[in-house]
């Protein structure tokens, strides 16, 4: 039951004496309250990551003037931030291609207000899935591919993007490789679920190549999306346990489960500013 | 390799705005470098806990000068607070009865550095483990206990726990109740290992009742010791999977070895000050 | 991809000399082939409990005479057993009540075809839910009631299962208490969801109950309706980590998570006839 | 509390009708009493894999007449076997270099009857761990080696092996390669640990590949030692969460744990005669 207004900043940079005082101390001045504030210090980087989250009821700043508050601070400082008001609701769109389990979890939790965002758009290389959107009630497109047809597609996918002013897009399944322009477009701003315990299994039909190995615990892994396929840094990753008893349809319906539950919480933990990415890696203060 | 002397800061009160930025301001203005800083604030207690890390080479105070220097900020603020230096390692004594898995699993891991505290003695009610505490170079000390000697017996453990000058105590699978006179000499330095997974199956014999009842999963609860039995400030839990193939024995052994880890764990988070008790609750720092 | 006819035989009783050869046997001798077999022996009890999977072509009987066939052996081991026909597909009711979680879960994993039953009808103390019903194709019926109405209530949702054939009810998150007659009526036949890791938590607002103690774990709990509410025998229980941090919002949130994926597996036990139960516990031959 | 001697009876080979009631057939005729029988269907392979575990007390063999009884079955049906005597108790050795936590965990497990088995000998490429060996009453011995003298010192260690009448070696930490001889002259009785998720991390220094790599879940992994290393068949794996609070340090701990544990988990169900190895993979029967 959050009432007040309240606005969380990302900040990192190199680590010195102050950081934390500094940062505390401009809020104080301005009469915010700090609800919550973590900090990390990557010791082989010389890193210092902090997340400050707080409310800005009585503060003498308008919402719109904290930035502009804060920018001479951080300059000397020497940090990269980020400050986002919670009042500014991400805008998601969800791209998926047959498979469903992920959108229909990722639409059910976003209905019972477990994801904090607006969906404009649910975006398909298949047909199939207009009823499930319809249900919810987001809009549906469907774009077509074949190999020939794919930039084509792509263009149409990222007029889509744009005249819904989205900025987040969530792959629940997608099949489709996104080109390095759209991926740079969109700097951790795609979230991508992997069917497998990164970095095992890389590529395609991994359940088949951990049956085949005889693994006894399958894993999947969120991440963001980079240029370079399954590489980007990890937002999440969990495991379930197989055994012999697992056939590969089995391992794929476990997978599943874990696909839906691991993309949800690294889609929260991205809608709640809660994941910072330096480098190819990720500080998640949760 | 920490090389450089640092100290922790825990601390607790009524929230209200100023404290981050307070705490954080008294460190900065002494020279001394935030490493960590964790914070949490209980809403519905409208309750501040704080734990903050810091390096003290550099700072204007000696480090028995700091607690003097910041008690009247904390009185200030209306803190209660504990100040504790790393170079401080903890006295513990460590009480076994019959059963020795997890004595030899903190002595191994003491061994091998985990647990970064002086071990002065093992106390026993049974002969029996003297060769262990000897093979890891610990006093051992044999009390033995009947139902009319408890009183007596209690008085030695006393004197030799204040004679060893102990600030924990670590019950490792040791049968006997503790008077109320002897845990409130120690308030939130005894720890516990039950093993169930409170509050189900508090008292005797939980894995019987568990296998009674065909649970799933089997738990074990690391715990400050209150005078109210198994009810005091859990630290740390965790479980396992049994299933019909497990016999009472088998939920003993797969409980021998939850009850191994979850204690190492507790303990150790206890070393590192990150454990903050208030109320009959923790804020476990990690 | 089994198309094969397949028939189950769950069978127990006093354990003796030759249980094993005199199932195989029989099957032998009418030609079945065992694809799975899992026995397990309650040693305390005395008991020999086995779960037998085998496919009918090729059998010198019909479906239909495999029962009698077996009857004169399994009276002659004194064993108490069940037939199952793959082909014949339970037909289930799902009872809920404002909480659509679990409801959900359900219907999307049995469009997927992960749960091999019939959904012949929704039922619910309240309307809203009528239209994720059919969304999925389901009948739906809103049964209200109130303290005054509920006897007169539970006699429609009697006939409304008996009018629908229904051999299994799934309570997912129902929240009135079914009276004993009803309970009888269908004899491990009515699966529920508990919202805590029983027996810990036993009535309501388990959440709260677990945030006010400061556990490190909470879990969920799926058992078969008996009588004594709560108390049915357990089928499937798992758990998640909580901390500090998690508010009371946050662990229903966490427990909802729990509760669709306990429930669903669950479901899928009984619906593969793994689930034997015996006394007050079950043998879960997975 | 088993007092009857048993024996457990492993088989494997191409599945046809009649393998169950065949084996059980034959144990029956013969007065035996299944104890536990397990089995599964590899249906890609086209093969079927038993495990039968029996009371040989009013046998009308002797426990050295069982295997030459059974064989001509065997033949008949196609299938591969080992039949073991519980009294045949395995001989160990445990090699070990300069970590010593799996050595003390298994030694420690060992005492308290948890591995059923003889330790005849400890080995170790360093002289470190006498004192360990010798407080739990096992021989220890020390070959050194360096890079010339590595064939020197494995011809030593074989005859060391040999001497012993070992049938079982226990890599635990031991950082030398076998020789492809060496292991092909105990096929699938060399149990390894890897500290690592196979078949993420391959090789050397897992853990700060895996902390470069930003995961949030590592593992380890045993398996038996074939020529092509670190690929041999799993037996068990286990996994452990971090986040970037995790050094290396604390990675290398936490996967301490991890090892201790999956590789006690792996000896144990080798010493039950629970695991079955077929091309690369297993069948753990548990």
């Amino acid at each position: 039951v959050k009432t007040a207004p309240t606005a969380t900043l990302l900040l990192y940079g190199p680590d010195r004496k102050g950081l934390v005082a500094g940062v505390s101390r401009f809020l104080l001045e301005h009469e915010a309250n700090i609800i919550h504030a973590d900090q990390h210090t990557d010791r082989e980087e010389g890193l210092f990551l902090q997340r400050v989250e707080f409310e800005m009821d009585g503060m003498d700043l308008a919402p719109e003037e904290v930035g502009g508050a804060f920018a001479p601070l951080a300059e000397d400082l020497g940090m990269r931030w980020v400050l986002r008001m919670a009042s500014q609701r991400r805008r998601a769109a969800i791209l998926v291609s047959r498979q469903a389990h992920c959108l229909i979890d990722l639409l059910a939790r976003w209905k019972m207000r477990e994801l904090d965002m607006e969906i404009p758009i649910v975006v398909s290389n298949h047909p199939d899935h207009a009823d499930v959107a319809g249900y919810f009630g987001v809009e549906f497109r469907h774009l077509a591919v074949t190999p020939e047809t794919r930039p084509a597609q792509e263009e149409l996918l990222r007029e889509e993007l744009s005249a819904q002013r989205v900025d987040l897009v969530v792959l629940a399944r997608y099949m489709q490789v996104l080109s390095s322009g759209l991926v740079e477009a969109y700097p951790n701003q795609i979230i991508n679920i992997h069917h497998s315990f990164l970095p095992a299994f890389v590529g395609a039909r991994p359940y088949e190549q951990a049956h085949e190995r005889g693994v006894k615990v399958i894993g999947a892994t969120a991440h963001y999306v980079t240029a370079d396929l399954d590489a980007g840094p990890i937002i999440e990753q969990d495991v379930v346990r197989v055994s012999h008893r697992d056939t590969v349809e089995d391992m794929v319906r476990k997978g599943r489960d874990l696909e839906k539950t691991v993309l949800a919480r690294a889609v929260r933990l991205h809608l709640d500013d809660r994941v910072l990415v330096y480098g190819n890696k990720t500080v998640v203060f949760d």
